[in-house]
């Protein structure tokens, strides 16, 4: 059995530069995962036996990204009790809306749990919260993650401050 | 073996009343065709079954229809060699766009002939064009059905002449 | 403390025709919710302590619906750890693209688990495959749930396989 | 007692090269302002502490810009009397449009001002014309400004006159 | 001199069971109005007058509600010093979008302090928020107004934690 | 009087590189024409004495160019009974979306005669065309036109045949 | 050779309702025209011979209706040297944008005079405008039109001073 | 008469760069084909001749792509008996938007196999589909180009798995 928990999957090599995010967001919370490809519609075998052995293997959450006709988060979670999170990736026409709604607009019974365009650094985070129901350090990791969100914006807040705008502006021009 | 050349399956029985016309279509041109739920998310075994042994029951041609995030004809397109016609068919929101953009934005390698939104009329002749490629009777009975198109145009074209657009109108309106 | 597992709320009590799908959803997989509105415009007092409360009260998993310029899931998902669903509730234009780009829109960081448009029954969904996580009991419901769309579906099959599609759609229309 | 009349916010840094412009469209009218980062998603204490204050610190209208699921104007509108402002910063995908509506289409009660996406010079014109409902200096200035703009078509108008449009072109081409 | 602080137009009469709600805000917070209607296509002398002397009539906002090619608010705009705020009203196509992008779309030097589609009532809110920069005790009102709401949903939350989910939605069918 | 009967007029001298090729479309057809900049927000008193001279200065077709919430055209329209043709001018966000709906959005009454985002050239060729009514020989150069642009695809389609289509792409692309 | 001047045609008698609109303006103007169905994709030829022969029958402007892939428009007018005016049509689905985005996004070289979705009135308008080029009685009786639309709005204008809009309302309601 | 099966047409030698991958994939397939172009508006003759003799030269599937307002492809449809393919083919605005629908949303009567924007790749390999109805070696082959997407993915899967993913996203950058 794997030890990972989140499974990270993409239906393309491509879609990698995006998915990654996702990765590194577990590893800042320790949670174990695995990355793979899983195409639905070049290796829909693939796709049911992935989906199928996912819970056996020991995943609890299923983190899975497309674009365009983005059917894999989908098909995904018709085929495993998981929950299973869902990242649009944007394809090269329609700015993502294409990918977005074809995750989404889910019918009843079968739910993807959908973040933003390119979102798969959200994907992380969500499923370490995910993770968190049944694990209180999670939940407290999330907690210090956001209070870390926190500080970086006071930080911020107080430089802007202290250089007035035009400054800050030129520095972030640098 | 089945007789039937074209298969007709959709989402959900809640999408016969739009996926009939398909099947009225392949009625009026003498095509054999068979008509049945499938639906991607709550029978995804069904579907590959389905898909997998197309080709060997007879099947020539698939018309799959859904709504929403429209994952049907994608996957069947996804496991059989043989042409899909998919038809979106509009949900409870969005117009349609989402049963849309979910079906013929499909990535390459794999595509899926779409028609336009509640299409399944269309669904029905294209499919009786394709099996037209090695049966030029339906050749012939397409050229048929475009000229009593033309000819209902042009009997109207009379109508219109004759009682000019007010009385036609209020015949219209009766 | 509360029982409650699952928080439901709304941003108006008008969205409760909507949103109580997904307390039935918690209902029928025998998980304990609780019901209220908490408007992020009218009451963001309230929408602060409700969200920050929520995890000591006992609470695993926000279910949050709102319409329009839908702030409600992505401010509670500021203001606390568990995993927020955010339901996009469909107003009176639009067709309910701005509470869908509302919700699923959240900045890095801040996640909120997105379902379909007025999709509050897989909110309910989500949410008991998110608490099944920690409870194999919950996976299995679902894993038992899926069997039974499944033989729904199936039954239908059959019937539409005996009627054929010209009795069905005269009895569907009954 | 802040002398800042006008409150010119961003949901992150990363929005200060556009809302930059609101303070410049301050400076240029002398209209007192301060500009700082408030997140509704990374800051929500901030978001209550800054919109609860602001009217007894001495300000009497907040620019507010976010982009994506844009939560920061809507909340501080929740939060305040004051008239708030809300600028639609264009996130990487949608071309604004996510932005605009989550800013927009504010439900009943609780009204955000809307510009146009990217539109922090407006916002700060706008501004001015709300504090010149008790000033009539600065409704003279905004008559001057509308002067100048007027003043400076005209010159083109002429130069275009003068050079045919050929000649134009290539002028503006260097 | 017009005793009104607030002029309410709209391109045409048809728009008034819309924008009546902004004249209703405007009597609820005691603020004196006036309602008309100019059409900027129909009457576009009668636009360029009432623009141009609405500041010496008296009038300190305006408020403008148009559908379609919505072009009423922005030549107010361009007429006056005066911050106008605009409704876009939701014509027979396109959901009003195509009034929301006519109003809000505003470029640089002459801004309209847009509000939701067919956000009659938060113009008239708005219009008194505007009002209140030299008039504390409009701040008041708009603050009881907001306790107000906020009172309200409290009443709900209570009646809704006492009947049950089910209940409630029966009362609310009745 | 001028003896331009086409004015070429745009919101702001930007739009030149756009609105040019409307003017090269006259010199190509021997139409005479004059270009200007008219700001329906900036120099809106010029904007009404441009359209309400315009048929006593000789003018028999009005181009109207401008982008984002695009009033020029209508504006135009309002205020004169010639045709007005109206250029939506793509802006820096929502692919010329909001520029399009601005001006063919047209209530009731007031027609604008839009061609597609930066059609400019079409304007140019649609106004030889409208003049073409009261002269024959604008008709014949019309169809001489079409005729050489039907030339230019046909010699398009023999080096296509004469180099087949790989050939053909790598001279394409010096 | 036909009187009419105008010829409205439509790709389906079904378009009618929408488009009899055009032909009462014309009537209302004066102006000559004739009304016909001819549909681009049913009746090709017919589309081709009476474009072919617009001119020489002595039409001087063409007003072509349609609907979904509006294709009737740019067809007529790749196929005439007189100007085309094009109705988008509003379809079943999405709003009529599709109608109006077949229609105005014409390429370079061959332009349709497009006005808004259902806008047939305003192309009767327009094309009474195209035929004022040449006869300045029509010219005149545009003025006395936008005259007596003016008369109209100043009409509802003084009842509603008189009435007040409650009282307005009331009577509209009736 | 010509060995060509399929026709590959589009609007615009422009097209080109796009279309040719429909041809890339005939030649995998080992389908004789012809590229041409063929333009609705320019050469609108041409395109009645080339579709009407389309299937008495041999043809037996028709791919047509075109941009902006798209007709190609519903015209040809109109004028053959055989089954025509749509590519929508992205112009300078709307994101291809434009083209999708002006292809996709025919009437009733006349299909056009739509695939996603820009997808000539997937035009080529369904019109390999298409003819594989009649020619069993063609299924084969599509099958087998299945089976070669499948082991060109597994390949990845195994390198992914070696690699781990930060080390496979250097390569790619390579």
């Amino acid at each position: 059995m794997s030890k990972a928990l989140v499974g990270i999957i993409m239906g393309s090599d491509s879609d990698l530069p995006v998915m990654s995010a996702a990765a590194q967001m577990c590893e800042e919370f320790g949670v174990e995962y695995e990355v793979s490809v899983v195409s639905a519609h070049r290796t829909p075998d693939r796709l049911v036996e992935y989906s199928k052995n996912a819970e056996k293997r020991g995943l609890r959450v299923i983190i899975a990204g497309a674009g365009g006709a983005a059917h894999l988060p989908g098909m995904v979670a018709a085929l495993t009790a998981l929950p299973v999170i869902g990242v649009p990736v944007r394809g090269s026409n329609l700015e993502g809306m294409d990918s977005l709604l074809s995750i989404v607009q889910m019918p009843g019974g079968v739910p993807v749990a959908t973040v933003a365009i390119n979102g798969a650094k959200n994907a992380g985070i969500l499923a370490t919260q995910i993770l968190g129901v049944k694990d209180s350090s999670l939940r407290k990791k999330i907690l210090a993650y956001k209070n870390s969100m926190k500080e970086e914006v006071e930080t911020k807040v107080k430089k802007l401050d202290k250089l007035e705008y035009k400054k800050y502006l030129k520095q972030m021009a640098k």
